[in-house]
């Protein structure tokens, strides 16, 4: 297995939208943009297929599709990170060969989300799926969707597997993924990224290494301006950016209704903003006219031309 | 859309384990005998690609191997439904359009679940659906896997959407299928299945119109066998019937850890009986032989020939 | 201790709601119209603080003059059973004392609702605050509200502590409540009752004891009517009244939002009946004009003389 | 109504457990050595009959008897919070009563626990209970027990109610925690409190006024430490300290099964540093000899003469 983490991926690594003109169909110019976009406001890795990429939603063709096309696009100006999460353990091993044949750099797995495992099971899983992955793995943390925690005892062992290599959290518990860093704390090389980027400072301050975190498929610069001043210990930066990001997380992100406004949110100010596609895959669907009017207002306060 | 249901459904349907000889190999030979093995005892339909036939972790070419499979060795003696529930639209669609093409009878669908929808998602979702069905279909309430409930008032919108004929309710909960059920009073046509087989008899008593009851791979007379009894209020008969599905759900369901003992259960009882393997799909294993031996000695106790 | 549970207590038992006048003064005459309202209905005990009489949101003094007074007004026409739930052992205790000194005849518990317990802590609680109880112990299952189920095996261990003579479950899961009987066939003075009004027909027609329903405020007589008719599994009558139930069910107790519409439902139908105020308890307030106009329009649809 | 909190409350406020001798028995000692232990170490208030305090299994005389003994003991040095949280209204009405009269210096509510509130009934709630609260008011959000968050935008209303002047949050969830933050940004005089004190280095670095650590019951001077490292920005001092505590948390709070294991090892080791008695009230007990001789390595290997 090539693995190109000898030591932890470090920076902002935004989790992509998928940018569609329907159901199954990718918007092409979107994705180029979107690619050009992040990798322009300096950003350390892109991870394709995750949560906020609606991997869950899309055809296999279309996943395909999209690694391949994204691969191609980056040319290995920066990593980009797979997500291979599927109830169906052959579907999850095919996308990660997928992944090392378009020259991807890694995979990212949760756990399977129809049947729920217990501890021993999620961990048989984790030592069986690696024999079968051609790239490094990283764990990913999501019980909200997937009902199963990764708990630490399991991350511990875990880590042990060859070939993987870091963790992604997006459970929003601090407490729990301080108690993963704390058990693993000799693995200089393990990388550990956070998903909410109302954390990602508080990560950062304190050793983490990242965050994966989907405003900065909109304002790259801007997370990646945090991170930085997060490394430095810069306080004089992180205060005013770490406002910023919290008037995104209380404005952009909520307006409509359900579990998917941070998502709808996201996908409207892209295509508000010129760079991609809003349509959502099933279930959900882009916001209508007055929900993407609150958005351009929203976007017309923040004035954001720097965060780019 | 060809609509074989103009009159509930009725009786057992088991929903048929999936044989396996590995994780990406179908027991071909496990298959033929379990269809076999379950409409020689008088089932009334059989039902794959459900939470007990593992659909979710089966992958797409297998699913597809397995729904042609099935249609040709059942060779219409009885209806075929074909479970088509995924989190990707598209894949759902495509599964429905194997399903007809193989001269299945009807599909089922459980809610997407990795993200969760609203309830006027889950309604629209149901919606757009159904304009790329070309089979009936059957709504599948599975709360503990997918996270989201069919609400009452949600069931009874979604009845009137052309080509939604009947319900298929896991929930356990008849507080609220009763709901659901008096809600479409007037719908003489819709049909009502229950899933936990632990409340048949009753489902039955009251007017429901059978049971996709997991025992009725093992024994599928028995089944048969209450269900009849049910319809036709013969309690002399029920009782002891229903003692013995007891007796069932608190020995074979119960051997071994976690939320996957109904399921390991039910496969290494139909290896012992020489029906098929009882290989499991990831993230779960059969049964070591600790507990398989366990499950020998319930099914001696249990001298079943005349279930079958 | 005094055991008047040799057998098991049958038919209908209804969970009094709380008569209040304001947050601390019971309604007193409410609460005599309301006894007298449900024994003239011929219900075969009464239940007084349960989740229906809001017995989590009463002072202790409150708690301590309904016990009392319900017990006096009773008069032992009928059996009274109280609720000791509480997150405190101690006040647990004293409440069952209270109990015992007024008279009454059972008390009934649910798991300590704050700190949830493990299964073996469960049992041992049992254990413990069976050798402090003065009366016979219905065990109570209610998750809904205290997080924890008392699994079957659990059930079925307690069942043999002296002085536990009976369970109500109100979790709705019949196949869950069917596992539980089962395991305790063998014990003929054990009695289940079910909560959910929607499903005493099916529990009883197969040998449930009755229902404690909370609808039997309102019409004490329909619901001993369907009592009678499932004990004498006469399907001519049951459809009929399992019918008006369930409408009360998707009407009265579906009026406004959250999980207290079916408390301010029934508490308002009582009010506009004559039998007592609609005041609840903090956190929860009584229906305002346009529910109230709503219920008493649902409540003259009904024409309900012929089941009080 | 009294309020000392024109400025935000800072640093650390052990939730003080509750020594007990037995079930309704106060360890009047082990109290008060609790109470000079912990403010010999610096501790900046205290805060009794929190989750810690285990309050929810207290009798309302021993909650009483608490708060009078605790404020007798403190004799004003540091602010003593007094957590009134009950299912009753009226009870949390008398226990904030007995805490002004005692002299304590605010209260702490977390929602009413058996019954499940919508977001506006919550907010109801507040408003009525401040109306007969005698003492400032923080806001206690702790989800896992009470089933119920209070949503940012709820907080952020209710935060205008008068007399509501801070909010301790234990979800462990940072993402959500700034966001209160963030909506309450220009509330310079209201106080934000941290639960777990895996994340309080964290929190504080970031503006948060400090931490209701339990293990500051053990060793005040080391949470105090932090905080005052992490006020002052010293990633120096912080680092070696915040390993400290996550040794803590990943080992003494990590002996035994369930979600008890935190409380019970906490008593456990503060019975064997010689403070308190380690019995705990129903329904939960003390560690047993295997258990406790497994803290008491731990406490060893820790030689923590220095943090208290």
């Amino acid at each position: 297995m090539k693995n190109t983490f000898k030591s932890p991926l470090k920076g902002i690594i935004p989790p992509l939208v998928t940018p569609l003109l329907d159901n199954d169909t990718l918007d092409k110019d979107g994705l180029e943009r979107l690619i050009e976009h992040t990798i322009a406001g300096g950003v350390n890795g892109l991870f394709i297929l995750g949560t906020t990429g609606e991997f869950a939603s899309l055809s296999y063709s279309l996943r395909i599709e999209l690694i391949e096309r994204t691969c191609f696009l980056v040319r290995h100006r920066v990593p980009v990170l797979v997500g291979i999460t599927d109830s169906a353990f052959s579907e999850s091993v095919n996308l990660a060969r997928v992944a090392s044949d378009s020259g991807a750099d890694a995979v990212v797995l949760a756990p399977p989300y129809y049947y729920s495992s217990g501890q021993p099971e999620l961990l048989e899983y984790l030592k069986r799926i690696m024999t079968r992955m051609p790239l490094p793995l990283f764990i990913y943390n999501m019980p909200v969707h997937t009902k199963v925690i990764f708990e630490p005892a399991t991350v511990s062992t875990a880590a042990d597997i060859e070939g993987i290599v870091g963790m992604k959290d997006s459970s929003a518990n601090l407490s729990y993924f301080n108690q993963v860093r704390y058990l693993l704390r000799d693995r200089t090389d393990f990388t550990f990224m956070v998903g909410p980027e109302e954390l990602t400072a508080e990560f950062v301050l304190m050793g983490g290494h990242g965050g994966v975190n989907g405003g900065a498929n909109m304002f790259p610069k801007l997370y990646v301006d945090l991170y930085k001043a997060s490394v430095n210990r810069d306080f004089e930066k992180i205060v005013p950016l770490q406002n910023t990001i919290m008037k995104i997380s209380t404005s952009i992100y909520n307006v409509g209704h359900y579990g998917s406004s941070y998502l709808k949110g996201l996908k409207c100010a892209l295509s508000l903003m010129g760079i991609c596609s809003d349509f959502m895959a099933e279930p959900f669907r882009k916001f209508k006219d007055r929900e993407r009017q609150k958005i351009q207002q929203l976007l017309e306060e923040f004035n954001y031309s720097e965060w780019i």
